[in-house]
């Protein structure tokens, strides 16, 4: 801690997505109170191997110390700078329809990192208003206003008949990140765009898995 | 495939949570027309390596044939049937805002086996509205229908700061299973109680962590 962090190369998808969820543990044990964890107890907490966390942390440099464990607001922050959560990174939504609505107004972007700039629809009922603070603009005002504002990431809460040709439009105005809820596996031949998708499915399903199972 | 499925005890979770994406993959499979698979093609169109694959079908019996793959209709359909698909579970969705009228309006619940008998509010505007098909009833109703329509999971969709006692008299109602929307981590004295999180923030931050660091 407080050294300069090692990023090996070719860390895994599955190291990757554990890292929010440490942050999130983490975060819950700061707000408790809690000043130091054992790999033990934060991996019975989360039902991870203390093997397994010792080895995720690994990847990204020293973090505990032997038989002290970890110091929970320096692992938190620093697992929170690896995740970008203090870069400001910059968003806009697109497709401003109930789900788009309930992220606007419910999601916390900021605690995330991001600050959502602005947000747009092709109805003319929604565009000009504000949700959250946020202005919908219409469709058509997407290229003069990314050429002055670029973002980081894109928020697609649309149709899925429009999702890939919304997405290659987006894509050729200079956006490399999408956080897809479309149910679309959208593409890019261009390999620095990032896309993550939320498939609502694949959870229902477990869930319908552990109630017949377990 | 076709002998009956062996289930083994004590599955892991990272196997369980892989299953939705194997059924999602195989369904686009199917509808592309594309009757056989092998492990070695199917781990590169997921990111699993084949011997994941291999590792992750034996909890189930023997689904793949040497020399011949997969047959993705009867893969399909077996995974289909291991979570549960074919079950006809039943399901109402409490709270609907913005993101539960998103659900009911748009998440295919009949693809995933869930037939969605009602829905519940507190708010007198929407109590007595139907979003495609389903009727909103008043919270103060709960018990009543229950008593009489019992179901396997419960969408919820209301604040984070009623969640926990909503989930508390959902479950002195009966209700073993819970999706769940909140963003809080509901918990439940009775082990038979089973919560799935949906968090949003996980994957953004994933989505985060890719755009600062591939």
């Amino acid at each position: 801690m407080g050294e300069s962090v090692l990023r090996k190369e070719n860390i895994s998808d599955a190291v990757i997505r554990r890292l929010p969820r440490y942050y999130r543990q983490l975060s819950e044990l700061r707000a408790r109170g809690i000043t130091r964890v054992s790999s033990l107890s934060l991996g019975r907490e989360m039902g991870i191997t203390a093997s397994q966390i010792r080895q995720d942390f690994s990847c990204f440099g020293e973090f505990g110390q032997q038989g002290y464990g970890y110091h929970v607001r320096e692992l938190c922050e620093e697992i929170g700078r690896i995740l970008g959560v203090d870069r400001n990174h910059h968003l806009i939504l697109v497709g401003v329809g109930h789900l788009g609505h309930a992220l606007l107004q419910n999601f916390p972007f900021g605690k995330c990192g991001f600050t959502v700039d602005a947000a747009f629809d092709v109805a003319p009922g929604v565009i000009g208003a504000t949700v959250n603070g946020v202005t919908v603009r219409g469709m058509g005002d997407m290229e003069a206003w990314l050429g002055k504002n670029p973002v980081d990431v894109v928020v697609l809460t649309i149709p899925r008949e429009v999702a890939q040709s919304v997405a290659d439009r987006l894509v050729s105005l200079g956006v490399r990140g999408f956080w897809n809820f479309t149910n679309v596996e959208l593409s890019s031949a261009n390999p620095e765009v990032k896309f993550e998708n939320i498939h609502f499915a694949d959870s229902l399903l477990t869930l319908s898995y552990r109630i017949a199972n377990d």
